[in-house]
């Protein structure tokens, strides 16, 4: 079974570079700049970040293969069945992240990582292994048939795999992507997100990397018609304004309430590649409520109710 | 013993007057606008906020006087004894809270709240009650002289009460507003914090109610002058942009770390009140560093490294 960990690793690493690729592309000014690091307890990663291009105000590519011992901490997290809490175990983690801040407002914020997880034995065998991801969409405007794409780009791949996903996943983005402490509002419009998938009987750990492995090579379809329709659409200072208002309410998710950017501040993990899905610029003002049936309210009020996009 | 409480609350309402009238003065532009607002459980609040004056960019300058049953969850948070776990009691607490943004990098953010929390059981008697606070100064330019004049305001408010307190309390507060996950960086540059201050034999209630009230009356010989002194030293867009920077380091350990606020987000606090405290503009970009040496490195090394400013 070591082929699966590196064929994951292998797809990982070029799903990176086709993806960085296309956002250049699509920016025609910037490129990734890399920062390979190592983590002391074991493996590393590479953090690709653009910056000030034509269409990319912010942005991180991102990808880890780490490992290490099982600590008490983590069997705490990670609610490890009993049978394993004298054992010395240990584990690995491989997968992207990306977060990329568009300078124009009307070019939507996008959020995606894939990863697969392994747990082993004192003789190293695998004895369990599960499997995650998801992206999901932050417009600004809301723009339905922007929404329509992004949804159906990822229905399509979930329908080649099994009909009941998109539903699912698509319910479990809607219900994790939430500002609690904002009346449950939430970051922006969805798309999908899967978490723990175990390999079973009748769905293996090759379906599940395969189905890994359709969702990262739909990200660059899911997106890049989006990021070219709207990037060249004029924009004036109350735009970025309220761009700046929203990103507000990213950064008040991603710090309060995102699980595996708290996991990483508690558990010493490299900081600069955490918090790279901050914005750029960000602005927080007293009580400020967008004019009610304004383009701003409309986007508003989408997060405020999530909607079926494709039925 | 009732009138302690109605003394405490009326003391809360002249500081919010008499620092709301200060800052105006300061800033002789804006002035604050005033929302009151009402908490379904009991009790309400005076939410004062300025804004885009000649000195504040934002700013607020609350007061609540707050009250409710207590809840399981409070009982945790608060750990109270096991000889209170099976009586029906109720709450109180009234407190004023500031934070101040100033437009100038050159004028330093500052915070501060001080309050009185009551316990009562079945037949309303109070079974405890302590007092909590502090001030502290967050620079974006060091200048010694004004964490020395800080600094020194509350030690001569302390030095009154017990010589003890300002080294104990300076600590405190040295040690709470830390950014963890980012190697220890302090916020800024401390002042005193205290809490849970029980009356006792020695201490009654009328000497921490007195020693909360010389704080709280401190408050604008401690920052007005200091505003003063800084507020037309002519600044550039690369001093605005470490600002925003360091206003990114506020934001995360408003978010990820302070008590208050999370304890705020997770019980329906009044939302808008709570974050109030965010600063108006933020910036977060990947792996800042100040150049060594620089200005902006004094700061941040005085943020890494406390200090004994008036030893």
């Amino acid at each position: 079974m070591q082929n699966i960990k590196q064929q994951w690793v292998d797809y990982i690493h070029s799903l990176q570079n086709n993806i960085c690729a296309a956002l250049e592309e699509a920016d025609g000014k910037a490129t990734f700049v890399e920062d390979e690091w190592a983590r002391p307890e074991g493996g590393g990663g590479k953090t690709r970040v653009i910056a000030n291009g034509n269409v990319f105000e912010k942005g991180g590519v991102n990808t880890s293969a780490v490992s290490g011992v099982v600590t008490d901490a983590m069997r705490a997290q990670l609610k490890l069945p009993n049978e394993f809490a004298t054992q010395n175990l240990s584990w690995f983690a491989c997968g992207l992240s990306l977060v990329l801040h568009p300078m124009n407002p009307f070019v939507p914020t996008v959020h995606c990582n894939y990863r697969m997880f392994e747990l082993y034995n004192e003789t190293g065998d695998v004895i369990d292994r599960w499997f995650g991801g998801g992206t999901d969409l932050t417009p600004y405007y809301l723009m339905d048939e922007d929404a329509v794409h992004f949804h159906q780009t990822y229905k399509d791949v979930c329908d080649g795999f099994d009909s009941s996903f998109y539903p699912s996943f698509k319910k479990h983005c809607d219900d994790y992507f939430i500002n609690y402490h904002r009346n449950n509002e939430r970051r922006g419009i969805g798309g999908i997100f899967y978490d723990y998938q175990r390999p079973s009987e009748t769905k293996d750990v090759n379906f599940w990397m395969n189905f890994g492995m359709a969702c990262g090579d739909a990200f660059t379809k899911a997106y890049i018609p989006i990021v070219n329709a709207r990037k060249t659409i004029p924009y004036t200072d109350a735009h970025k304004h309220w761009q700046e208002i929203r990103r507000g309410r990213y950064t008040e998710f991603n710090l309060v309430h995102d699980r595996g950017t708290l996991f990483g501040l508690k558990t010493n993990g490299r900081i600069e590649s955490i918090l790279m899905s901050l914005p750029p610029t960000v602005r927080f003002e007293y009580n400020y409520q967008p004019v009610p049936g304004s383009e701003e309210d409309k986007l508003l009020q989408a997060c405020l109710h999530t909607r079926e996009w494709l039925a």
